[in-house]
């Protein structure tokens, strides 16, 4: 029997086992075979069955000059469904020996656009981001590089990047019909600008495809406390006495003005009903009445790693392959 | 007039200038100049100063390896004091030309040892970490290199690392102060765990500083809606008639317990008072008359990077080094 057996075959031995370069069989291995002839191919698949050999994570490291770190770009570090996306994805990534860092776009496009030149000059193996930019080709002029990159939570137009979101569209028209066939007569929408984040636009979409004549207010960034919008949405309510359903897109807007309803008295007898989407348990702990639209960021996240990581291991194509998350109403 | 002075030097003019290696140059330039004789650096200098040279960034990047990226560890990803220290950080490092990217350790021991062995082995030029590990030991084995460190919001035993706090124990004792002399006759700490967690240790020994029969009331882990301590808390209430301040070392305590305290009618005639280390505007708009401890996590973590610009830049020790930032009650 020979003497090799008893040892665990490495890359140097597939190499002289199949008469090739060392730097051939690191390109088999790593999935580049365009530029080999079919033969050497065979030849190196081969000896690697051959001597039983298995590549070991450190050395296909050193083979492959990867880095193992994943860059995650969020829209606002400080919004809980950011953070919970970050866990999502780094559940899966450590699982396969990745690292996920966080990058924070701050809502700011040049910021992004900085941080995106950086990983692209950087080792990072690959991308999940939740973008400010709108197109592919901006994201393409600052990476200057072939990363592989998941979108999230919003969509590109002009892309075919492999994309994880929330039915939003569906979400919101279930609600609205739920609230509609309860009896309620008007929806008004609050929402930060509406205009370019593909996320508040499906919702709004959603909604207005069962009540179309829905009103729309947007509340100005000026508007922090939103006492300027609670007065608007006030006169709004005490104008007529026409059953309200109050959709906030955000969570951070039910914050401020659901007490301030509950103060006004407006709940009473089901006059009005406030409803929205929500990431965290604030709102049930200030009247836990309220039915909410919670996402699953945490399966959002780690959709998109799952997806990043068929992408890295070359298994499935990931091309214009788009996965829907769907909300829950409760 | 030398043709020479009309195009920018570069290092390899001052080199020959001085007659020294390149390498040499670069060590004068990053301020390594211990093994190097006192002549030899004078040599340099004079060269660069006769040559008016000026290290760009670029060059400088090149001449150290340096990436100019700085690795922020924090407990949990998911708390909005994290974010906003990481917030404070990017604010100071950016305007630097380095990049700030934040890891989450999931307050996982085991998990932040992983990551900071990772750092070790990447190109990071610095750190800025919320520790779950208690001592500067614990690092270094983890790190296993020289990696300019500033610790925030949590104190390391054995370290003589550089330092970022808020002023947990002053503010604790000033709070409980203005609750004795309202005529409170009791104070119930709300907390998670204790032990070795130094800021909570901090503030409830600031507390008996004050009220040394403070009644310490620890959250058990399982126990997440706190549905079980307001049991505990409201038996402890409804014994007899004392007026009590409950005081919650994280906001997320006071979110659960005071829509159920208000529920009660506990805080009508002034009965009892809640307050507590609060971080988000979140409990305000439950009841905006609360008065809360507001810490800078912000202008916490923008003093933790301008600690690690100091060391990077060689301009300061910062060995030993402590700052305490003062938090506000209101």
């Amino acid at each position: 029997m020979d003497e090799k057996m008893n040892t665990k075959a490495n890359i140097k031995d597939v190499a002289s086992k199949a008469t090739v370069s060392i730097a051939t069989v690191s390109r088999f291995l790593n999935g580049k075979t365009e530029r080999m002839s079919k033969e050497t191919a065979l030849k190196v698949q081969a000896a690697i069955k051959e001597l039983n050999y298995v590549p070991n994570d450190a050395a296909r490291q050193m083979i492959t000059k990867k880095s193992r770190m994943i860059a995650t770009i969020v829209a606002d570090v400080d919004d809980y469904f950011a953070t919970e996306m970050f866990k999502g994805i780094s559940s899966i990534l450590d699982a396969q020996g990745y690292t996920a860092v966080l990058f924070d776009s701050d809502t700011d496009k040049n910021r992004e656009q900085g941080i995106l030149k950086i990983i692209g000059e950087k080792s990072f193996d690959g991308l999940i981001m939740q973008p400010m930019l709108k197109t592919e080709a901006d994201l393409r002029v600052a990476v200057k590089r072939n990363l592989p990159t998941i979108i999230v939570d919003r969509e590109l137009s002009d892309s075919n990047l492999a994309n994880v979101v929330t039915n939003n569209f569906d979400i919101s028209q279930q609600v609205t019909k739920y609230y509609m066939n309860q009896g309620f007569e008007r929806v008004i929408v609050i929402t930060g600008e509406l205009s370019g984040v593909s996320t508040r636009e499906e919702r709004y979409s959603g909604i207005r495809s069962v009540s179309s004549d829905a009103i729309l207010m947007e509340v100005p960034s000026a508007d922090t406390k939103l006492s300027h919008t609670y007065d608007k949405l006030k006169n709004t309510l005490i104008r007529d006495d026409k059953r309200t359903v109050i959709f906030a897109l955000k969570e951070r807007w039910l914050l401020h003005l659901l007490p301030k309803i509950m103060a006004d008295g407006f709940m009473a007898n089901q006059q009005v009903a406030v409803t929205g989407f929500s990431d965290t348990e604030v709102i049930k702990a200030i009247n836990p009445g309220t039915s909410l639209i919670n996402q699953n960021p945490f399966l959002l996240g780690a959709s998109a790693a799952e997806l990043l990581l068929n992408e890295l291991n070359g298994e499935i194509v990931t091309k214009n392959k788009k996965i829907i998350i769907p909300a829950e109403f409760k």
